[in-house]
């Protein structure tokens, strides 16, 4: 039997059917929705001949032997957001799976290298705020000490939800032997932005995940009363910050894929009747080009600092996290160029500002390359997010021609 | 006995030790150490020959009768926000104090007309968010309704608070009889703003209390990804709101006493991740001049709908509040200038940013004038609020001159 796009549709309105309610898609990681996903995923992959095992890290592995043990290596993750979509790593995993049957079909269950579909554990982070946790496990930069004692809104501690799914976090290291044969990793994801939707592209190549650099960023002034303090003599907090808030557009708009956020803003004492004493803020910076982003990073800094030196305030940066650009592999993107061409006639390249568990695995030194397709109003994270079906179909069949081209890559 | 301006000095500090502790005054309206304010009060007016009881509405007045029934009302207040001042309201109360124990001294008890001081109830508010209470049931304006069914932060009924206290609010009305023979209103106070300080002036004339409008403002845009969402694709609501809290400025500073505050910003989703999809703010605006104001709030207006456009959001106004500027007696104001000069040599007018009870008693038709003594660093409500003593003593002189020069002008 060929390759079936029209079959990886009904998989995920199968699986949208047993994992979501009214609000959305409800997988997420360590809870008994996320555990029927992977039992439903289990008994779907029941007709190959694979072996099937979940790794140290909660990562479910599906391998399809082949000649070679040389593997590649294709992912996704089940897991969602709470109130999530349809598509928003469960795409990855089942055109995955298609690819899966029709190479097993192809090969006689015996194609020239080893193919290993993995499902990765907690991608999206959401009950614990740790994302990448299993491609993390896998890449050998887990941090271990720091997130057990991380808690949901419950206060269930992250070490002790795992425990009940069968995860040691002890025996994260263990994971890392998954890397052994991994020769290439190919992801594909919805776009989650609305670029490809505003140029008419169904699909794109992904150049890499842009780096982050996110602060938290406190200006102090002096609380005073509305009424009777004079506009020249005020130390206004939210000023400074206002400032800024206005000026990392600015300076963003200077490099064509940087984006620079405030995404926070809180005013203490916060009342109607005064002014503003402390302001905090946030700031989240992406950039692919690890040169723009410290530039970025700089100039946001120094113009903090001017503005609260010109609104008579103090100004204090706390990073909250930083990650480096990860660039995918050159070859990888040509071959995802190819493949796309092959099937929607042109093709674009993007950088990713959402991170993947393809930046981890790239970090452990595999050949990797992500592939998007366009989604709709640029909506995920939401049960309303989206991507048109022939589009899905146009995905599955491009992502196949990668895993063809990259199979012979590699052979 | 003349007028003995340390005898107000020894009076504040004695209140001070009763009812304040390490975080500062506890006089808040309606609670135990409140009443130990007024019990205490009633101890010190005890030898003097005055009629004393509480209205209606809880207001605290001590009346020395004169040869004529006209009256001159002397004002303050002893309540205090929680972790208050010592000077803010008992200052104006316990100079009034001083200046009836030598009118009884002067007249032997008979003055030309009636003196009354009055201890109004909840001037500030703390505990209910209703400022001006008891001076509001005197001018006839309260509220009753409204405020009935305010509740503390433990869920205490504003009713019952007051009821406990042996004020029924339907009776409020009630308390508007003690506008009867009133022909004069003056009130002393700390400015509780830097400009005297900066003019290096003791004593100001205040023409009168500003006007204030005040408003939430909400603007709506789009909750986007931070990382998948290019700057020319956004719909940033704080960046809507962050244009409106600069120029607020700029609309202010056209008018030389105007003000203009954003005192609260509120950000939703409120991540670090999320471009921010709906911001909420408040303004609060004051001026004197009622044409100023009215341009004031017409130009914030204007400026947030250019602004919502320029980011492609909407915006919404809501009225939280807003009360017309009142401008004090003519005559009075005349008189108090007189009555600094001759003290400190010099004077200047100003208005008042801040509410006082004064501007209730004006709105009754009453003549009204306040004097203001130098703030040290314009700090108020908190318990590092101070004044030198060679200031307050100066007040004390001169608020007691003017006194006297206004039973002058009402005989």
């Amino acid at each position: 039997m060929p390759l079936d796009p029209t079959r990886t549709l009904a998989d995920l309105k199968e699986l949208r059917a047993l994992t979501a309610d009214d609000n959305g898609a409800q997988r997420v990681a360590w809870t008994d929705t996320w555990q029927k996903a992977r039992d439903w995923f289990a008994q779907k992959i029941k007709a190959l001949p694979v072996e099937h095992h979940h790794d140290a890290a909660g990562n479910n592995w599906v391998t399809l032997p082949g000649k070679s043990e040389k593997s590649l290596l294709i992912g996704g993750h089940l897991d969602s957001v709470p109130n999530g979509g349809w598509l928003d790593g469960a795409l990855d995993v089942l055109a995955g799976l298609e690819i899966l049957r029709r190479i097993n079909e192809e090969f006689n269950g015996r194609p020239p290298i080893t193919i290993r579909l993995v499902d990765w554990a907690d991608e999206e982070g959401a009950r614990f705020g740790r994302s990448l946790l299993g491609s993390s496990a896998f890449a050998g930069t887990a941090s271990i000490a720091a997130d057990r004692i991380r808690t949901d809104r419950d206060g269930i501690r992250m070490e002790d939800a795992l425990r009940r799914c069968g995860v040691e976090m002890d025996r994260f290291p263990e994971a890392a032997k998954e890397q052994k044969y991994a020769a290439a990793y190919i992801e594909l994801h919805i776009e989650q932005g609305p670029v490809l939707e505003r140029m008419g592209l169904p699909l794109a190549t992904v150049l890499g995940t842009k780096g982050v650099e996110r602060h938290n960023i406190t200006f102090h002034g002096q609380e005073a009363h509305s009424g009777s303090t004079p506009m020249n003599a005020r130390h206004d907090a939210l000023a400074a910050a206002a400032k800024l808030a206005l000026e990392i557009r600015t300076i963003a708009k200077k490099h064509p894929d940087a984006v620079c956020t405030m995404g926070s803003v809180k005013t203490f004492p916060g009342i109607v009747t005064a002014v503003v004493g402390r302001c905090e803020t946030t700031i989240d910076q992406r950039d692919l080009d690890p040169t723009v982003l410290a530039t970025m990073f700089r100039e946001a800094r120094e113009a903090s600092e001017r503005f609260a030196g010109e609104e008579r305030c103090t100004v204090e940066w706390s990073r909250i996290w930083n990650i480096e650009p990860i660039a995918f592999h050159p070859a990888l993107l040509d071959l995802c160029d190819q493949s796309i061409r092959e099937v929607a006639q042109t093709t674009h390249r993007m950088p990713s500002g959402p991170l993947h568990d393809a930046a981890e695995v790239s970090r452990a030194g595999v050949p990797t390359v992500m592939m998007f397709v366009q989604s709709l109003g640029g909506i995920s994270h939401n049960k309303i997010e989206d991507t048109r079906e022939n589009h899905l179909e146009q995905a599955v069949t491009a992502f196949d021609l990668l895993a063809t081209k990259t199979i012979a890559y590699l052979s």
